[in-house]
């Protein structure tokens, strides 16, 4: 008996939590059976990291497979910006400290995953950064599943010190301050920036979403455009399906996932079919939320922001 | 009488410091005549950035035009990397911020611009950040050009995040942290994902350099291919000059210049040629040190790291 089914394989719609309602996210298999599941996930410990390190946290294909299983498919944007929140947390120096732990605790036991916009928290500076290092804290200590929206690239040797900053815990020679589960990753560059990055991945049991359709205005303007008889964001995924295989060829899900727009659903489904392992996040989905499920062809992890 | 000639029209080689000759930095010009080329960015500054506010610190433009003048066309790249530090700095929570305030100390009155790469910081958590933070407070002391090797990217709103961040004064809501004078930017998400940053630029002064042809050995997988009849990279050039020539229509240099590795010289002519009026960041010369000149057609900025 399979213990899971592929929502874009399957008519059962993947459960929603009863809270946060503008907040989403949706992974791309949903559990029949949580108690198999969930064995299935500890009997896979020891196959999708082969090489790995012993962590005291679960791998981020645990945390998802978990989190999904207790809260359904949703993720928390935390996006902090002094101009849209209200007075009730403040105008001083600590205003951010205070809205990331309110949001923390608002979402603690409703919604399994959180992704922190790291630009928001560098606008405010060394505050901000402590605020963030605080929240990463505070969320893993709930248990919640952890994706930093950094966005960053670069050539090996940097891309390895990202990966350092990012998803290298304090006993492997991390900083301790900002280790996520997960991490979007920029793939301008080329393929050989992002080795660095999925190499560490591996090795901890961290995430990565990389950048392959995006859901801004612009985003055709490279992403869409053929190069030979592929689409850039085509082959975008095509490395991402190749790495993620690469990394855990035995998993039903890749830890190298993709970002891809839920703006653009005829993208989606496209990207999806040339995806089938892979955890997809697809932010935007709250410019669209008057359509019902207008991203379930994509079967993509959904992302809006609170 | 021209005071300056471009570096590409003439014969004449720009000036070369007499100091660290690993660490190198080349703008499109250089200065004929030192007196009339400081009388010139003054009478610039009104014209360059005709709806920027009033600030403390001369402009990225005014800054490159003095510096190049005073100590040539060499940048000191920090990239802070435990491994390869001497002892000599300790190996306790504060070598980070001993081998910044080195770095600056050594360069000061010899090479007229520093560049910050991010990610060595970032990987230190909050004491690396408190010591970028640092850095650069002791850099513009100094009077050294400020470049923030970050390569950020993202939609509007969070591109706007990352520009309040690296870009706006603390006397225009910026935390007070980072600002730095010229930050690098990856353009994979669109021109819109760009505005931004280049807005904020024109606002504060500050400079940019987007990504257009980088020097790692896989750029070309994504760079070098042809969308319809142009190379992915020549349409970043022709964005990159588009972006810039609007910000400045009236001055010899743009402030959005372009990143193009100086391991690539071929594509740096090409490049060169379609960004007549850019600063180019060149990085990766160091590895081709044992040849004269070689970027010298490109006539772009070089980057080299100490």
């Amino acid at each position: 008996m399979a213990p899971w089914k592929r929502a874009d394989a399957g008519a059962t719609q993947p459960r929603r939590p009863g809270g946060i309602q503008q907040c989403a996210i949706r992974t791309s298999f949903h559990f029949a059976d949580r108690k198999n599941a969930i064995w299935i996930s500890r009997i896979k410990v020891s196959v999708f990291f082969p090489g790995r390190q012993r962590m005291e946290f679960p791998s981020w294909i645990e945390l998802v497979e978990r989190n999904v299983a207790k809260f359904g498919d949703l993720v928390a944007g935390i996006d902090p910006s002094l101009a849209d929140i209200p007075e009730f947390f403040g105008h001083d120096g600590q205003w951010i400290e205070r809205f990331v732990d309110f949001m923390i605790e608002s979402i603690e036991g409703r919604v399994g995953f959180v992704k922190f916009q790291s630009a928001y928290f560098e606008a405010c500076g060394l505050a901000g950064l402590t605020a963030l290092s605080a929240g990463i804290r505070k969320a893993r200590a709930a248990g919640i599943g952890i994706i930093l929206d950094a966005k960053r690239g670069d050539i090996g040797a940097t891309a390895a010190a990202y990966a350092r900053a990012y998803l290298t815990p304090a006993s492997a020679g991390g900083s301790g301050d900002f280790e996520a589960d997960c991490l979007t990753v920029n793939p301008l560059m080329g393929p050989d920036t992002l080795e660095p990055f999925v190499e560490c991945a591996n090795c901890f049991g961290k995430g990565l979403f990389v950048l392959c359709r995006t859901s801004n205005p612009g985003a055709g303007w490279l992403q869409d455009k053929m190069t030979g008889n592929r689409l850039v964001s085509d082959r975008l995924a095509d490395l991402i399906a190749a790495m993620g295989a690469d990394a855990n060829s035995d998993s039903r899900l890749n830890a190298v996932g993709a970002v891809v727009g839920a703006t653009v659903p005829h993208e989606g489904r496209r990207l999806r079919q040339l995806l089938p392992r892979s955890i997809i996040l697809a932010p935007g989905l709250e410019r669209r939320a008057e359509t019902p499920q207008p991203f379930t062809p994509c079967a993509a992890t959904r992302q809006a922001t609170c």
